[in-house]
């Protein structure tokens, strides 16, 4: 391939840093969320390994959307972000009016920008290649295009939404129309949807014109790209304007209205991308970077997530995530969850993780938000 | 009944608080053992709970024979003990050499003495049935006689030894002789045993003169007994003598051949026994007295030993035991077994915790006995 590997001019990679994470309860605390944590053992957290995946393209543009409590930790783990680098939203109002937010300034301060948002949480395993999209994806964005990277399925889930791919886009080889965007289906619906080829992941990884962005919201939500826009003219408006503006997804604000509309298209990608919601999927993603990796792939014994010197597993499989310094012996115990963490511990197994959240919400009603 | 309830003329508690626990672990620990613990949730340890049951029989006449240590813990938890009450063993030497330098020094400065045996980390639930069974024992065992407390199975355990009662003893209703000892059976050996009606668990407790059971062990082993009445007579050769004498049980040096010669009887009782060898029967004995003490008998989840505040229990059920302060979620484990403490953790069930002992095996191997 002749692609080039530089910085590509006038983009910017916009990362919404959100989310409590509230299944990877202890890891993830509201305080420091599962953005802000390493959860691939690669000694970098989602968040940094985000930034150094987008950084070779990008020469220093970042633009971090993150609540305000999280600004000085985000600003503490990526040291070469100016404070200008990361916005500090006054409330969480869900993606649309943090990406939204980042396009509005992008949109007054940098007429040429093209912006691509990719959140600060997910993992990605094949860098390069996903750089590769990336820059096609710009170059189509530049034509006006709502863009989207299209992550080829690996199994019928039930977590993921969906776009189902259109016509192919002229001019652009590989790349297509999102006919539309379905919301996350049945397994059974989900496996149809493999059946055909025609469907892609929407992994919410959008590459766009920050102007085409707003007026696209303004087509649909007028009062809410006005507002945005206030806010970039006048900053110290958002106290007073941020809290009207509405609790919508990008992908129901803009997405799939725009691809009714016949405005979006898709860059479909084979790299890996995994979202990790809750123990059960970072065990599984676990196993696979140990055996991408060459190391071990048929050990016995759970996968760490730390020190392995600090976990003593006799015939057990499962999870094992040392936080607090202490040894940990699991005996006799298969696909447990054992999370242990200074001020709480968590024992489940990978069937269950879904419900560690309900431990959240007991722990707020009990007294004992503080845990969370 | 007409059992006077005051304590018995001359009578001496002795108890061996010995044994390291390791099943138990991360509770019990070579530098603190299962017998300094609280496991039955009373605020008491095993220890001070034995002594409690005692101390109504003794007027303070109490010997403790102990590791050099946990001399210091024993005194702290026993705090109406003088320093004179507690035999600080220079090295571990098995039941007979610690209850024998017990029975040495008796013989020597009691001429009158009757001695009791009973293990620091056994847990009676009848406390009054089991002084009316040592009162009986202490009036026989006057006689001359070694005398053992035979506990009525309640299930054929494979666990512990038992003992074959023989002819009555005349003049004394109810008390037996005990034909032979037998070594822990098999389930199906058990099962015969209980048919029979003739078998009692052997719980190693002994009632007998302390001149008595140094002349028995004379008969088997002359040295033993010899040099243990020198230690007595001369203290200061202790630490001389200690390490030459046999490492060997009470029952095998002394009560099996005994039992052969037709010089043992045994008090058939029926107080609840229970000897704690690892968290299974750890998770049954609290399960039992929390039905005893009428409190929920049916509640759902985990038993707790420690502060159950500490414990967020989600479709569980086991053991969880929170030592380190920490907050504890278990969510979706059945008989699990989940042991906090400030440096270390274990997680296992119920029915692989006799494998407990390899983690403390492979700990001390791997550098770390400081965790044991």
């Amino acid at each position: 391939m002749s692609q080039p590997s530089g910085p590509i001019d006038d983009f910017w990679a916009v990362i919404p840093a959100g989310g409590a994470g509230t299944r990877l309860w202890p890891l993830s605390r509201s305080a420091y969320p599962k953005f802000l944590r390493d959860l691939t053992g690669s000694g970098r957290s989602l968040l940094q390994e985000t930034h150094d995946r987008l950084a070779p393209l990008t020469d220093g543009r970042f633009l971090v959307v993150t609540g305000r409590a999280h600004r000085e930790p985000v600003l503490e783990q990526l040291a070469d972000l100016d404070e200008s680098s990361v916005l500090a939203e006054p409330s969480a109002r869900d993606s649309m009016a943090a990406i939204g937010l980042a396009a509005a300034v992008l949109e007054r301060t940098q007429p040429d920008a093209v912006m691509g948002s990719f959140a600060a949480d997910h993992v990605i395993t094949e860098s390069e290649e996903f750089r590769a999209c990336v820059r096609t994806a710009v170059t189509v964005a530049r034509e006006g295009w709502l863009v989207t990277l299209g992550i080829t399925p690996t199994f019928p889930s039930s977590a993921f939404g969906y776009l189902q791919l259109g016509a192919a886009l002229p001019g652009h080889p590989g790349v297509a129309a999102v006919q539309r965007f379905v919301e996350k289906p049945s397994v059974a619906v989900a496996e149809e949807y493999l059946a055909t080829g025609q469907y892609r992941w929407n992994a919410g990884m959008f590459v766009v014109r920050p102007g085409v962005l707003l007026d696209l919201l303004a087509t649909w939500h007028p009062e809410f790209a006005a507002t945005l826009r206030v806010i970039a003219a006048e900053p110290d408006r958002l106290d007073e304007l941020w809290p009207a503006l509405p609790k919508i997804a990008l992908d129901h604000a803009v997405a799939e209205p725009a691809a009714d509309a016949g405005r979006v298209v898709t860059v479909p990608s084979t790299f890996g991308w995994e979202d990790i919601g809750d123990f059960d999927s970072l065990a599984a993603l676990l196993h696979a970077l140990g055996d991408a990796s060459g190391h071990d792939p048929v050990v016995a014994g759970p996968r760490v997530l730390g020190d392995d010197a600090l976990v003593r597993p006799v015939d057990s499989t499962g999870l094992v995530v040392p936080q607090s310094g202490r040894m940990i012996a699991v005996v006799g115990l298969d696909d447990v969850v054992v999370v242990d963490t200074p001020d709480a511990l968590l024992v489940t197994t990978r069937a269950r993780a879904q419900e560690v959240k309900q431990i959240v919400t007991a722990l707020k009603d009990g007294g004992h938000a503080d845990l969370t």
